[in-house]
């Protein structure tokens, strides 16, 4: 029978070895019965196009992508399961007891989160026992995808958002419950202040942020005696104003003498109607009251706002922000772009790999970014090999997992928050407007690399 | 310290008190404060505006719904968390032992998964203590929003891909490894054959799919060893042809004479590479061989290879059906549209709600929906109280929890796939096609919730 967890669709770290797409493991499979368990694959993950509009991406989602790698393993449910699937039926227990004894002993090579990368800039780099590196694809691929998308999102609001507050409302919206997590982690790397999810406040000591709902309002005969009461209990709360008439009910607020810390507007015309609160809560002596302004926000509206001048102090942004539903999707994959046959005494020889279909060709080997500033800013990139030296550049991936084993202390959430924040200062400013799409980025390719990927050759 | 779930970002059942946004908590708190335990709230899920170009949506997402109110509880944990917050410190001791005895005991009327629905048509009907009935406003919306877009989705790509097989590919594009179970749910709910998530396969049953991905075959030296060996493991395995060229593996294919299910091709031109791809195999013997198309496909592109009648038996879709990605979001609402003030003796008056904003204004109390039929196909709905009767039409609301616990057994996934078939089978042919915009849907308010709304006054 199905258990709890099972109805709530939520995916375990005991069941992670499931996690990932079927073609994943019957590949396993294939490496395994052709005896290839000592290859070694070297794979990149990276993203070849970024969303649209974008002018650059932000890496995200490594803490947990090492998490999933440390924790990956097949319990003896998942092997049941794969023992009980008709295409399994060929292979012999050996293969199921390699299942059994699986962990991840690969090294990871990762630019730290919060980096700003552009196109075909590897941020994750893959090397191990070919089964290994090939299984966890899926899974690596689905949380760098998705964090860094909504980091992307988020950076790019908080560029027009000036010296205004940013906060992430989307629980609603997101794609289902953890979505909603990954999304309130992202977007505080991303530069918000905060969340209205209150788990990710628990769980990542993200801000949490909220108001009222327009139930609360309704729920009493009038509207001034629903703020009453919620100011009664939570003095420093902000009070939602349009559940009928948002000026009527800041009328309302100043005549009663009720002070409050702030009024949320989340319908009409925001512009004229936070010009018109703000007279009124001025006029009346509340000018420490804030203004928070929502609905259906986006970097457009915000730009739109924030130039006009709207007297607008904190921006709560949820669809648009939790589901970067301008362009809803990542588009990274997970190349292979070596693999290193064993030649004895645990030496390898290495083989580039790169595949030529049209319009999605890659790069062969293992790949380093060099970046090189001028004063202070980013002036260019190379994608190198990783043992190219180039004078000047700072390399931007790191060893970040050895053996399968953590090499150092991850940054708190925190660390990369600010650790984001310089990396925005490093942009060139026509990166930060919202309606710049560059037709070239500032990276090339390594001659040597350039050299390599000419004259290779396929059978 | 932080444990394995924390890094991991899993929203499990006992921290679903926390998986709310915080002004469902404020509001909870506020409630408590001024004595509102026994008023009970009434909310209704709808969605006012459906995802661009959809004509009509699939609800979808009930069953973790339930199975989310049914487990809902706040542990120790989530009460320390709370009692550490700022804004909770005026909190008397009596709101943390409420929290601690909490469980959902309200009632539940929905209308069965997989049925085709129309805006503002109520999809889900909340009845309980004003508290519990608000805090689970967020989740609710997530969990449903969320199945109920996906499900949207596929159900349109189906009516576009006439007598083709489509199976969900976008586990890595997904927003994180919950959502993509979910979607792998939602997607076979709406009517494709499967998923390639094999998680999904093992928790809920539904067909895993899976080919091999183009690492595998670049990890060979040459492409028709990496067949030969894929083959001897799973001879019923699908074959990827263009890791190099798509037309020119194929022929080594055939040349080889080794026997495969299909071939996939994921790049290029999908129309001319299958019927030169099919001419090659006949022309073998390779008649029972299948083509699979994959490769940033959607409707779109899936309607135009059909109409020109493309020879691919199975569409492989991605990012597009994991994301929606042409419109990431279902605008589910939850709404309060009536409470019931306790006047003793278990009894309870029953007062209409309504908000008046701008562009949001709902209808107030209980609401059905009530479907008329016309030779099998749906002639419209009205929408009306749900006292009201209205003769030979078929009310799509059922009660499915009392009193928090489930009325009844719900279907299989299975049987709710088999449900949105014949769901599918009643619309009007022209809200099958992909580029059918209504200008009106056809439902209407009855006119005793008219008259209602009219003669509503606010204070």
């Amino acid at each position: 029978m199905k258990n709890q967890k099972d109805d709530n669709l939520i995916v375990l770290p005991d069941e992670f070895g499931l996690a990932t797409d079927y073609y994943e493991l019957t590949m396993a499979a294939a490496y395994f019965s052709s005896k290839q368990t000592e290859r070694r694959g070297i794979f990149e993950l990276f993203v070849r196009k970024l969303p649209k509009n974008r002018a650059y991406m932000v890496a995200t989602g490594l803490e947990q992508a090492l998490s999933y790698l440390n924790d990956l393993e097949f319990n003896e449910d998942t092997i049941s399961f794969l023992k009980s699937d008709k295409s399994f039926e060929n292979l012999g227990n050996d293969f199921f007891e390699y299942l059994r004894n699986f962990r991840f002993t690969g090294d990871v090579w990762a630019v730290p989160e919060g980096t700003i990368l552009f196109p075909n800039e590897p941020l994750l780099r893959v090397e191990g026992p070919i089964i290994e590196a090939q299984i966890v694809e899926t899974f690596l691929l689905s949380m760098v995808n998705f964090q860094s998308l909504i980091a992307t999102k988020t950076s790019r609001i908080i560029n027009v958002a000036g010296n205004k507050d940013v906060v992430e409302f989307g629980f609603r919206r997101a794609h289902g419950p953890q979505a909603a997590l990954l999304a309130a982690r992202a977007s505080y790397i991303g530069g918000c202040v905060g969340t209205s999810n209150t788990l990710a406040g628990h769980k990542m000591g993200i801000p949490i942020f909220g108001t009222m709902a327009h139930s609360y309002v309704m729920n009493f005969d009038k509207e001034m005696d629903s703020f009453m009461e919620f100011s009664k209990v939570f003095p420093e709360g902000m009070l939602l104003v349009d559940t009928y008439d948002s000026l009527e009910a800041v009328r309302k607020i100043v005549k009663s003498g009720l002070r409050t810390k702030g009024i949320r507007l989340d319908s009409g015309d925001l512009y004229l109607l936070s010009i018109k609160s703000r007279k009124i809560l001025d006029k009346a002596g509340y000018k420490d009251t804030k203004i928070m302004a929502s609905g259906d926000l986006n970097e457009y509206i915000i730009y739109d706002l924030v130039q006009r001048g709207a007297p607008i102090d904190i921006f709560g942004v949820g669809t648009e922000l939790a589901t970067s539903r301008d362009d809803p999707a990542m588009n990274g994959v997970y190349k292979l772009v070596g693999v290193k046959e064993p030649i004895g005494n645990d030496k390898y020889r290495l083989i580039y790999k790169l595949k030529t279909s049209p319009g999605k060709k890659t790069h062969p080997g293992p790949k380093q970014v060099f970046r090189f500033y001028e004063a202070g800013l980013i002036k260019h990139d190379i994608i190198g090999l990783d043992d190219e030296v180039f004078e000047d550049s700072i390399p931007l991936m790191q060893k970040v997992m050895e053996k399968g084993r953590m090499k150092k202390r991850l940054p708190s959430i925190k660390e990369i928050r600010k650790f984001h924040v310089t990396q925005r200062s490093t942009l060139q400013s026509e990166f930060k407007r919202i309606d710049y799409i560059p037709e070239t980025f500032p990276v090339r390719y390594s001659e040597k690399l350039e050299e390599i990927t000419r004259s290779f050759k396929v059978q």
